[in-house]
């Protein structure tokens, strides 16, 4: 608990309401959307830019640390205290007034403490949205600390493309205030500012107000699955579907049957596609799109996805096993089921990783291979973002007994260092870095990246920020 | 001229083919593809990054100021040295040996001295390019020292949306190589480094090679020709053509009625496309394009672009006074006549600016209206990408004797600080920084950016490198 002299000199630049410090109020701002379970010294709550500073500069000045926390969504204990107690949460969670649309630009200004359902549900009369699909429900501060990919970066790309201005409040003694929010789309009069604080987890300033790109809404959709006949498929199935199909295709995504079985398993309600309910080794739901009312003269999605299917199918040496178009919302609702079912298929050690694209299917294969001789009991039940080589790469322990902590450790290390050393890949895909892969960060990043961000973190916010350390 | 001793040391490192240090050699790095005129002590043309490295350590260590030059087709005097005959040029241009596609990845490792032109020609028949285009044919390190946009932003964004992974040669003492080519899509483990290094000029590390994302090239294009009621229909029109044709649309470009005449007259080969050959005030020039071959039952192009301008011209209030589709070679060989055909219109000065999209066309119907009072004899002659909201603004003056160096300096300086100051725009859009534009970036940069600059310079690249001072 931070002490008296703090606590007043707080509520004196943020009222009442902007400093929480009783256990039930601060109990929210502790605990991890999964995975952990910190303590504060207390919750600052700034409602403007302009306070934001204020407090950070206080805190700055008198040497307590702050962790930024915006919808605490994230998976990698990046937006809550450690267990010391000694830790102050700024939360965004009141900073949610700005919200500017400008219609010809196809941009908006908002506070960083909008939820992306808020954003996009305000939107929607506009026929615009802010395309990043995922399945929690962020703010949008923590989605540029993070940034966040989803399910469509293939058509749309991730939080970074589709930034373009942000105000920022630098730990410093000032709490300097940093005003990127022009909002140019082509703007190149120097370094790009707003790049350093977009993926950082706040460790070089508190993203307060952005400017988003945005993007003009499906209209029509038609999905598919397809089941492709072995994993080496998949690659020559992805290039015939963007060499038919170009900027129609928003999704590509990939689910082991693994995952598949668990979430029919977890949600009763969901049907199983499948013909005879035989759940493919690996499939893949395709999605594509059109941001236009259907248009006479023009052939409806269904029938283009069925065409080029068809096509597919033709062709010699055709990598499909299966293929069938079918209602979008049954597609993706049990896609969005995956997280959830594999979660309860047994004790979970999940992984975000990502590769080249080719590589995503390579990893799993050579994983599924060696997981039996490496450890018994432990299976694979992955899923991800094939179009751009992101992959939920999901171990299930089938006793929970055999977990202990330095199992994990060793059976994390292991993954990693197949990941990374042997694959090329990277260890943090979309979930950005925080305590629980900070480890990691060290371990892989080169020593000259490090220097460079430690030198960055002196240069932005020398005061203590985050739950990573750069430094 | 550097020195016996340099001399001698850098053909150490570099062969003798690796430093030119005789006038006819030289000449050629020496002078701007439009402006300048500058003076080198020597030209080192190394053949690898470790040569790079090298050469650039070397100089570090002895003082030596560098200026990194790539395809030298800049327009703001940055890859050029300057009149002091003490500036070293480091040239890309035998940088050119790498070349490796990733066919399911669609993305390309490059050395950095390859011309776009090369890159584009040899991937042709994998159906991929990299989709910047530009009138100019520079070498891609140069491109991503820029961060180039031109015609297809729209659809495609810039170098930096499109630059997956880079590997720099630092100005320190051991001219540090950061290695940052892993070139995955998705990738969120800290500071994003590539960042610093796309439209920064060289000055905080000279790129070596890149990682390329590639796009599949256009297999069916239709243009049109949009001639708006006024100004102020500019902006209904595109809302109208992106709700209507969203992917699709992969251009929107505006043409003041001053550009269009000028280049008809000054490239007789060109046909006057408009009825009774009456040049409009503004015209734009819209394109659709889809990466696929025709398929049976699929609408032609040019059939669903005139079935959408036929809705337009329904539209009550339609903001068209004409519309016409026509060749798309032909609509773009105009538009591709324009830079040079007002060069030829009299005494040009150019400026490369950028706004909110709704504000390009405000912006320059605000100037037409001033010029007059302001300064007789001065005409607008603008082109420019009204999709992405940057503009080639072209003043013309009548009587070339008007302008000695205290006019251009004074007309710049208003026509920046309306820009800057009135309209919140940039006064440099997709040319980057360089000697020329170095005082705006003096005046236009907030002292908190500057500050993080100097930071930044003195932490990667303390040496003297690039035309550019940041620090």
């Amino acid at each position: 608990m931070i002490d008296e002299r703090h606590k007043s000199a707080l509520i004196e630049i943020l009222g009442e309401k902007g400093v929480v410090t009783d256990q039930a109020g601060m109990a929210a701002y502790e605990i991890g959307a999964r995975y952990d379970r910190g303590r504060a010294a207390a919750v600052l709550r700034p409602g403007t830019t302009a306070e934001v500073s204020a407090c950070v500069a206080y805190c700055v000045r008198e040497h307590i640390a702050l962790v930024p926390q915006s919808g605490n969504t994230g998976l990698v204990s990046g937006s809550t205290p450690d267990a010391s107690g000694s830790q102050v949460v700024v939360s965004l969670d009141r900073m949610t007034r700005l919200f500017d649309l400008d219609i010809d630009d196809r941009s908006l200004r908002v506070d960083a403490g909008t939820r992306l359902s808020d954003i996009n549900g305000r939107l929607e009369q506009s026929g615009l949205f802010f395309p990043i699909d995922l399945g929690a429900d962020p703010r949008i501060g923590g989605m540029l600390a993070t940034n966040t990919g989803g399910s469509r970066f293939l058509r749309y790309g991730d939080v970074r493309m589709n930034t373009l201005g942000v105000k920022v409040v630098l730990a410093d003694e000032p709490g300097t205030v940093v005003d990127l929010m022009s909002g140019l789309r082509k703007n190149n009069t120097g370094v790009d500012w707003k790049q350093l604080f977009v993926g950082t987890s706040g460790a070089f300033g508190i993203v307060t107000e952005c400017v988003l790109n945005l993007e003009r809404l499906p209209r029509q959709v038609s999905t598919a699955y397809l089941v492709p006949r072995a994993g080496a498929a998949v690659m020559p199935l992805l290039r015939m579907m963007e060499q038919r199909l170009g900027s129609y295709l928003s999704a590509f995504e990939g689910m082991s049957g693994n995952a598949v079985a668990a979430a029919l398993a977890h949600v009763p309600s969901l049907r199983n596609p499948f013909q005879n309910g035989d759940i493919p080794a690996y499939v893949i739901l395709t999605e594509i799109s059109r941001s236009w009312a259907p248009r006479e003269g023009e052939q409806p999605l269904d029938a283009v996805l069925e065409t080029v299917l068809a096509e597919i199918w033709e062709d010699d040496g055709a990598p499909l096993a299966n293929a069938f178009v079918g209602p979008a919302h049954e597609m993706w609702a049990l896609r969005h089921a995956l997280s959830e079912g594999v979660k309860h298929a047994g004790r979970l050690l999940a992984f975000d990783l990502s590769f080249r694209r080719a590589d995503v299917l390579a990893f799993c294969e050579w994983m599924k291979a060696e997981l039996p001789h490496k450890c018994a009991g432990v299976d694979s039940f992955d899923f991800g973002h094939i179009g751009d080589g992101g992959v939920h790469f999901n171990l299930v322990v089938r006793n929970a007994d055999q977990v202990d902590d330095a199992f994990e450790k060793w059976l994390r290390d292991w993954v990693y260092s197949v990941a990374v050393d042997r694959f090329g890949g990277s260890f943090s895909a979309e979930h950005g870095v925080g305590r629980k892969n900070q480890a990691y960060y060290d371990r892989y990043t080169p020593q000259e990246s490090k220097n460079l961000a430690a030198g960055l973190k002196r240069l932005t916010s020398p005061g203590s920020l985050g739950s990573v350390c750069f430094g």
